[in-house]
């Protein structure tokens, strides 16, 4: 079982009225930790490649290839409030497709072997697209054996009806 | 079949990097029409009280009773441009329990009479919690015979794995 | 005197943990008016024009012509509340120089001669560039005298040291 | 010259459709920087309490003390983008008044002292209050002598007209 766990800090305006990170908030914290985990470069010129060893994705605006997030699902297990340390988001591929795949998360305070609270598990399916045409493209072999040491068992999501 | 259609007024910052609006803004123009439609009071003095049927729940930060997501489940359609018109929230009530609800969402620019597009479909599950203990509290019977109204077939989401 | 006046409406999520419109976020809803007032066209296609008589900018991503905001200046003069009517965002041009304005505001829940409160006044310089080279690009005669009728003393900022 | 360098990790959704940090979202990084630097503990149960020398306030919801921004000035100097590696915002303050204080900043890529970019300047005029009653609190010594170290010009603002 190799996860991927990147942390990621939280802000002030993550909280809404109820002073705890905003249900809505928290899939931002996801998608963050996605892109700096999946992307290989961010999308602007001169920023620096990812260190992570599952980043080999040429993708975003005006890269050739797009990613399209064509699902989401959440469940919250306890409210999240602003702290300094940064929480871990841990990734890892509950499905690799043809072009697209399911990244599943959990949302804790310190890794799961250190026995930590458990915010929140999600799950984003991933579609890869042709920029220019929209139509979705194959994983590529390269990319799929990157990837492949991360598939794992999808996240169990428990509440759903 | 009754539904609640609340027009939510996009923003230029709903878009991100790729010019759509996010996939997370999504969740969040959701949930502006699920407060608009279940909420009597905003939660600040001098607020006036909520126009639509449905909003009969005291709820929020300062009220006896306050509301907790706790799980989302949405699928993208097709991306959605910024526009200036605003988009319709069609939204029903897809389970109603003891101290929960399921609200169910199409995202749409045009009634489903009219054969508009949707682009997201969502299912969000609110649980009732007393404010003071956290603990869940039953939906009272005059807001639950105000919500039976607009109970249907949860929302049909196809790409569950 | 000639004001544009733009209704926004609040989202609740524009509260920060103390249950009020966020400082930040005050200024999405002053972006929200300028790009609604001053941009003939949302960035995407099928998005209808403006109906604001000064919307005869033709800017935005993937335009000939893009605007920058380079400056802002804001004071907030009392704490807003969520609520469910729109606030108005009077809009006046403070300056019109060679390829710049200075767009003036003032948030309110009541047109200034009914008298209501002001919540905000604040200040935006916006520069139209070249989209291509980034280059300053002259505001043409024809945007000019469309913007010219509301041309008027910039805002009094009290609180400058 | 004493000057506190926080750095801020930059978001993906901080860009805006034009694939740079929006000019709002650039306030929100000021926030962050500036709550992480002046207050002593983050506003829930059980966060830590900050490590930076002037975080000597006791502020924010539920605390006795509160905090208003009454008013904001920022220029913007170059397009930021999506990058990796955290942003610095250096921080000093303009002005130590009675109930209040101006706090300034630079957003840049590198030390002042190592000749990096400067994307961004800007003022925070941040008052004390009463939470309860909501008027001005004096700044007590204790507090005004961990400030007072950081004293300094305030920002210089060019473009003022």
């Amino acid at each position: 079982m190799t996860r991927l766990v990147v942390p990621v800090q939280l802000r002030w305006s993550d909280m809404d009225a109820y002073a705890h990170v905003n249900n809505v908030a928290m899939l931002t914290l996801l998608e963050e930790a996605r892109i700096q985990a999946f992307w290989r470069q961010a999308p602007t010129a001169g920023a620096p490649e990812s260190a992570w060893p599952t980043a080999v994705l040429d993708a975003g605006p005006g890269a050739e290839l797009s990613t399209l997030v064509a699902r989401q699902e959440i469940e919250y297990l306890r409210p999240l409030g602003y702290r300094r340390t940064p929480v871990l988001v841990e990734m890892w591929i509950g499905h690799l497709g043809g072009a697209s795949l399911d990244v599943c998360y959990e949302v804790r305070d310190a890794p799961t072997d250190e026995g930590g609270t458990v915010f929140a598990r999600a799950l984003t399916t991933v579609v890869l697209v042709d920029t220019a045409t929209g139509s979705p493209r194959r994983i590529g072999p390269e990319v799929r054996a990157a990837w492949e040491v991360y598939l794992e068992e999808p996240v169990r999501l428990r509440h759903r009806r």
